[in-house]
């Protein structure tokens, strides 16, 4: 695997890729990998020949008071990690060349940003959208893999991807869970071991859900309530329990009926640390406790 | 030269000149083409072996009080121009496509959109970012070629492309003007002869401050001065004629004195028509009268 920090040698060594015929899969992410990624990689490489991976904590996605200074970075280990499941490149860039100098330009994608963690993390999806059009215009016509677990911003990409008419596919791989159901999330590193137990407030929460719409209740309001009380008993500190429309991310009312897909999606901090999880019931398969 | 309305395929035909070795330039236009836009695609044509032109009215960059609905149309004649300077292919997009269903992302570029025409057109130039940034993704890794006349829009662009690190290189072409120096426009069709004898004003109000620059006066307010007397003459409707630096576009006070180039930029209206003009003093050299 070549490890670059130089953006042109990347973007040359992407149009090499496709010039030799090959498909080339993007894996977006922010380093401090764990098997969740890896999993994304692995899926990229099931699609195309030639799979790239770029590690980058971009600042613009952070508010001023989150953790942008001490987000895990660990590159080395990163580059270990991605060697071993067959990932051909990886791009580090500066954060100078991602943001140059003078740099003034943004995308913003509108209402899908605004609710759930949009409401929470002002500029956070701005941030995502800008940075994330950079790299695909860095590497060219490609697939490019995201995590469901990052459900609103697998949307918002998706979106941005259609609007701005990028030749590039997305790809969204499920959630890759801990044994007891933890969703994987570089953050994860933050929690103590008391925390570390808290943080299933959040799967229990979904399950809860889960098991009543399986059951056939549709009430968002029921639904929400179920998935709301596990997180309840674990934090106090919930930014948003939520039953939303999985398409457009319309959060629905308490007293509507939700189809045959609905997105549960919560946002809580245990201790100092923001932690986010979701399903689309009628969708995705949550595991047993 | 081929007329494509399909985007993908005029996609694929810019790949598949790539593929056999060609530089592709693309030359975005509203169409209703003049001398102007034809002397862009000459310029294009001498740089790069496959030449693409644009023509599609872009909704976006219109106000609601603007001139989207009457702006003037003849793809055939735009076709038959476009052909007879030897560009390749044209796209004429609909509009359904270049702003799919459910479409809500926009770019934005900062502060150089900010001051001339962006104070007095909100959103003017988030309509031109974000359908220019479209047109180059379809285009893919080209050099694309604007007209100085829209000497913000250049600078916009400009930045956009370094700032989301776009594969595209950006091309500049002076200002077209008619015999008696009224810088060609496709808004110039609307003009009625008084209107057409009154629109002068600009162009005298720019050899007024050239002439003055030329000797060497460099207070910002007395060559403001000099290039407003004349278009004040010609319309009372005047939107901002400004003395600014000619890279960051900030508006130099009237106290400064002005380095050895110095962007001078008119926005008046004759009649309902607005028309603007620009000079780079030190750089552009304006037609004698």
């Amino acid at each position: 695997m070549h490890v670059l920090h130089d953006v042109e040698a990347f973007r040359n060594a992407c149009s090499e890729a496709r010039r030799a015929g090959h498909r080339v899969a993007l894996v977006p992410t922010m380093g401090a990998l764990h098997e969740g990624h890896l999993t994304l990689a692995r899926e990229a490489r099931r699609h195309a020949a030639f799979v790239a991976c770029t590690v980058f904590v971009n600042p613009t996605q952070f508010g001023p008071n989150e953790d942008f200074a001490r987000y895990p970075r660990d590159l080395e280990g990163d580059a270990r990690k991605l060697a071993s499941v067959g990932v051909d490149l990886l791009l580090a860039p500066p954060v100078e060349v991602m943001y140059p100098s003078g740099e003034q330009t943004r995308v913003r994608v509108g209402s899908l940003a605004e609710p759930l963690c949009g409401a929470f993390r002002p500029g956070h999806f701005e941030g995502v959208a800008t940075i994330v059009t950079k790299l695909f215009a860095l590497t060219g016509p490609c697939l490019a893999v995201f995590g469901r677990k990052d459900y609103q911003q697998l949307q918002v990409i998706r979106r941005l991807v259609r609007d701005l008419l990028l030749p590039v596919e997305i790809l969204g791989v499920p959630t890759v869970r801990e044994p007891d159901g933890l969703a994987m999330s570089s953050r994860n590193l933050y929690l103590q071991p008391d925390e570390r137990q808290q943080a299933l407030g959040l799967i229990r929460g979904l399950r809860a859900a889960d098991s009543l719409f399986r059951q056939g209740e549709r009430r968002a309001g029921v639904l929400r309530a179920a998935a709301l009380a596990p997180v309840e008993e674990a934090t106090p500190w919930i930014d948003y329990v939520s039953v939303a429309d999985p398409d457009t991310l319309s959060i629905w009312a308490d007293e509507v009926s939700v189809g045959e897909r609905v997105l549960v999606a919560i946002a809580a901090r245990v201790g100092n640390t923001r932690l986010i999880d979701n399903a689309v019931l009628g969708e995705d398969t949550l595991p047993l406790p």
